[in-house]
């Protein structure tokens, strides 16, 4: 499972990095989600292996612009690029209306339908073969939810000795079996995948905050999660002199929220434009990592715009960000001419 | 007359190209028009010396997305840097209502005044102390406005014979007069400043087209005017392929009414994405260039993003883009945080 930054900035762009989105790929090759889709979301992809061709939903945590800006232009590039799949949008009633009235006033169709969820309805769920997401409601100023993506039908290992003992030969029905099928032999037994077979691993499960002052909402959706994903907007000093009304957390509150969770890995993103990314300029987004350190023990990451994070089978979570430029560049021919 | 290029892709965007934005900066230091507003503007601006702050006015040419799906960013993140000074909005009513779907439904409020202007009310007029504007109906597959900068109180000369011959010694009558104010002397004699000045050159005059598949449209507009920018999706032979459906121009198209205008300066901009800016790479943007060549003997210069072209006030048009990263960079600490 594969996280790609899209933008890793709040509030407004900066000259390094973008307002919020962040790509999953999992499951079939190149089949991917999006989280949040800030303004020039659609630019920053060109510069990834992922395609709006292969994108299987987008889920937004709330309305805000930096957060949703990026549809219009996405979902009509996606449409001129001749997609014909439907593609799912998850998000607030609101965020529905915004892509609606964009459509509408700038000439657009789309060539293909979008399918809208409500992702603030009750007992929201939604899944594919490859993913089932949940929704948790956060604490921001305006409604927002995180997301919580877990792995579904994680490969099967077979019972080789249930299987020899029961008489079923090695063939074409451990194969079915191991790909979780029941099946019927000719002399009539029923064999049932889940008799003999067993889930090798623990499923991946990853959850994704949108903006959120209380990291603490998120206690039960951790449990069992190898990675959050959340925002940092600033340090605490910061926090404390901008006041409560944005609600936003502190470097330190996420990290201290993690730690008491013991989650093992914690990826911060969405910080204030502020930062800087050059080395000595102030104030530096190292400030960030620094304070987050003093609390979180577990694996800590700080999100870079176009970085990759590999959530791996073993539930270890590695960068695997290729160096620039090698195998994440998409020539411009993949981008069909404009009608 | 600065005009800074912040995309000058069709349709949809390149790795090195951004879709449709163009500055136009002229007048008191600093302050700027914005032709366009394709998403990611806002994210160009950050490696050009332009603010949002002295941002004048917004024209926007037609309704397509390309050209308008970077608004909603733009003005809100005005907001958020703290903008104060009413922004002048000129364009189809549609995008009007994008916009204000945009704001309402993303929880957005702006510090400023939006001023709204219909660009396709009969009569359209615009105008400030530094520049005229009208709009000039074009041929695309939605109404489209080409807009006409016409610079405005151009340095007044003195006659200085006549204004000794009328015994007006030299002083600050002569500067009032030169200013082009009108004024009363101490012996009650009343001075007129169009009586003892004359406008030193010609105003500088620059039509900017929107899509358009005629540009003899523009014909009455170039007259006396130094440079038109203009689209030219493609060459000839893909437009024939293509179709006349889009109503996009070819650089043959254009350049030959462009020769046939006595333009002085043609700027090719609004390429198709399916061109190359890489050398080798195929079909190659220079191919535009050849194509218009062939027809047009003035001055010819396909835009980049983030080139400027400055009509001096000589009438010459140059080529001022500064060397990469000189003079053109804005630190991010320019950028406030978001609230």
């Amino acid at each position: 499972m594969d996280l790609t930054f899209l933008g890793t900035s709040g509030g407004t762009p900066t000259k390094t990095r973008n307002v919020t989105g962040l790509a999953l790929a999992h499951g079939r090759p190149r089949q991917w989600y999006l989280i949040d889709c800030g303004e020039g979301t659609q630019h920053r992809l060109l510069h990834t292996p992922l395609s709006v061709m292969q994108l299987r939903a987008i889920f937004i945590t709330h309305v805000h612009g930096d957060h949703t800006f990026g549809l219009p232009g996405l979902l009509t590039s996606a449409s001129m690029l001749g997609r014909t799949e439907p593609l799912h949008l998850v998000a607030p009633r609101p965020v529905q209306a915004f892509v609606a009235a964009a459509l509408a006033n700038s000439d657009s169709t789309l060539g293909y339908d979008l399918v809208h969820q409500d992702s603030e309805a009750p007992g929201f769920q939604w899944q594919d073969d490859a993913v089932s997401v949940t929704a948790v409601p956060l604490s921001h100023r305006v409604p927002c939810h995180a997301f919580v993506f877990t792995e579904r039908n994680p490969e099967r290992r077979l019972c080789q000795a249930r299987l020899i003992a029961d008489g079923i030969e090695p063939g074409p029905a451990w194969g079915e079996l191991q790909r979780g099928r029941d099946l019927v032999l000719d002399d009539g037994r029923v064999l049932y995948s889940d008799d003999y077979t067993e889930i090798a691993r623990p499923a991946r499960k990853i959850v994704v905050g949108g903006d959120n002052d209380s990291p603490e909402r998120l206690a039960a959706a951790c449990t069992g999660a190898q990675v959050l994903v959340h925002e940092a907007t600033y340090t605490q000093a910061v926090a404390d002199r901008v006041g409560s009304w944005p609600q936003h957390s502190s470097a330190a509150q996420v990290a201290r929220f993690a730690q008491s969770a013991a989650l093992p890995n914690l990826v911060l993103t969405h910080f204030s434009s502020r930062y800087q990314d050059r080395p000595g300029a102030r104030p530096h987004i190292g400030e960030l990592e620094a304070e987050a350190r003093q609390w979180y023990r577990g694996n800590l990451v700080l999100a870079r715009d176009l970085a990759t994070f590999r959530l791996e089978k073993d539930l270890t979570l590695r960068d695997v960000t290729p160096p620039a430029g090698r195998g994440r560049t998409r020539p411009d021919a993949g981008i069909q001419p404009p009608p």
